[in-house]
């Protein structure tokens, strides 16, 4: 259970019922996930994040599904099951299947290895690197 | 300085020597990266290191350059200095520029924030969630 | 269930029962916190341990409120869902409500976020910086 | 080196030279510091972020020196020197002595401590506690 | 419950089976552990971690129950519940008592504050430390 | 450089000069390590801590170097420059070669690697596992 009560839809009314509209319907989601209900407390903060989450996510350079499966990644190797579990089951609405999954985690699994193996044996970065693996 | 001496390419002989020039051959470099030089005291975990390290980031669901992405995304949010550098040069030999490299840390930052306070919430995962952000 | 037995009061005697009693009495607990009845295996671990939470979180430059805010931040950033419960706890004893809780964890995302950011892009710290944010 | 190119201030314009110039003003610093001057390659996110620095790190319940030592806090948990250095430089320019900054310092080290040896040890959190630690 | 569907061994063929067959006949264990078959959906994958676990954790210079210690402590910070269970079991079907595994995480709490306290003060490194503690 | 001033032997006095005698007997040292005179700000948490290491690495059911060991691994799991380097300069004094080293970075590197993937994919740990690995 989160440490804090969550703002359900009911209660929230003005700026903040307003972004939960925009969220439902940015996502074409029937609710507002938990996240959001739980930072709505915070009104200005809520907006803020909201902006940056349309701004980050949204069209750029690296297409979305990508974004998607970098967020899968990222929350993994900082353990947050929340992100996990919300960011995969996009992945899946995306078309992702369980082999696609684990091939993404067996990226996370390599380097997360490699990461603190160099960082535990201190080993220096080449000098003028352009290491293009295979 | 790395905290183990590096096994240079004129000490290596045998097995170790073959995987050298595997890695020089499969990345198209003209030195073996110092991470597999300092790992080559114990030459069956560089060998089998070596042979997971194709697997993972060779053919398969994900194209090279997400997975690319990935490592350096994977890397940040664990902090491995050489990782970030050696990948990141990486995703410049394949075309990334600058604005596509901030793009992709903005990914990371986003994620990363939410997960700790998500954690720090202890926000539990929407029951049957089909999240699909924007 | 954790993966050692708990040193229950009913257990305990000798130096560990006194640092039982002081537990309870220091912190006005109608029970001894599971975490110390953990590491109760390991008398001399557990005395040290809890002789420095004395002077840690005792009386100093930093009054205990913000102690509390920072055990939270901590743990948040760490994924310790024992400590943040316990600490959120404290900090709602203290007065804390829901929305100074979600503006403490406003701070953990923005730095979480913007820690990995930085060290993905490896930017360098400003020299002499004096960085006085807003 | 930064991975990036820093987007110099003599190379800004439009939209990163006005935040560049609120960031100078907010902060009544002489320079733009370099983590804003990485990630100017994407503006929409520079002000994004820019924007939400200011709504989390402004006057609300927590006062601001208290933010700025849960920020130095959340960066030595998270490991970026670029916070570190420049979060413990504004706690500096707001008074803080080096026995205030080693005091802090002990929180995160007990909690750091605690954090991975109860999740090493799998210790689920005290039911209804109400942990008011000394 | 995981995101991706086991690979149960009835539904194990080729490759697969003939690795879960090596799983339990080299682990002496009635079952094949969920993390093998959670990642059955990447046989290739599957088979180079296999070969790498057993060249990692077979006889070298480091005793097995001394891997097994770093095991739990590794898992412990990182925070893997499955790691820290798996070999914590493994640890006392080689004889530790309550008692060891306390010790064990003593020296995984002391290690992971100081970590945590250094990189806050950003203290280098000795220079030509021989440093031999107690 | 440390954020915080060192507090040389030379300034040392009553209690801090003392703790300072007792950590070069103890470790055999002819300097005091940075890490103690970076903390000595605040004796109180200087002498609990350094009363905490003798317990911690002192004589038990684990032996010395097997402590030394774990002190690694975990602060490269950590990702603690300073610590690592210490405790590996420590090992070396007690033998540890090369390869010795490397093979305990291979473990690192392989639970590390495990533990985000498993994280990634949430899978739940093995009931009534007795998991005793090769």
């Amino acid at each position: 259970m989160s440490t804090v009560a969550l703002v359900e839809e009911s209660a929230a009314s003005g700026e903040v019922a307003a972004i939960y509209a925009d969220i439902r319907a940015t996502f074409g989601l029937p609710f507002v996930p938990a996240m959001f209900k739980a930072i709505a407390h915070h009104p200005a903060y809520l907006k803020a994040s909201w902006e940056r989450v349309k701004v980050v996510m949204g069209p750029g350079l690296i297409d979305r599904k990508t974004k998607e499966m970098i967020a899968v990644a990222v929350s993994a190797a900082n353990g947050c099951d929340y992100c996990i579990q919300a960011h995969t089951a996009a992945l899946k609405g995306m078309g992702s299947n369980d082999a696609e999954i684990v091939e993404l985690m067996a990226v996370v699994d390599l380097f997360s290895g490699f990461n603190k193996m160099l960082d535990g044996l201190q080993v220096a970065p080449d000098i003028g690197a352009t290491h293009r693996p295979a």
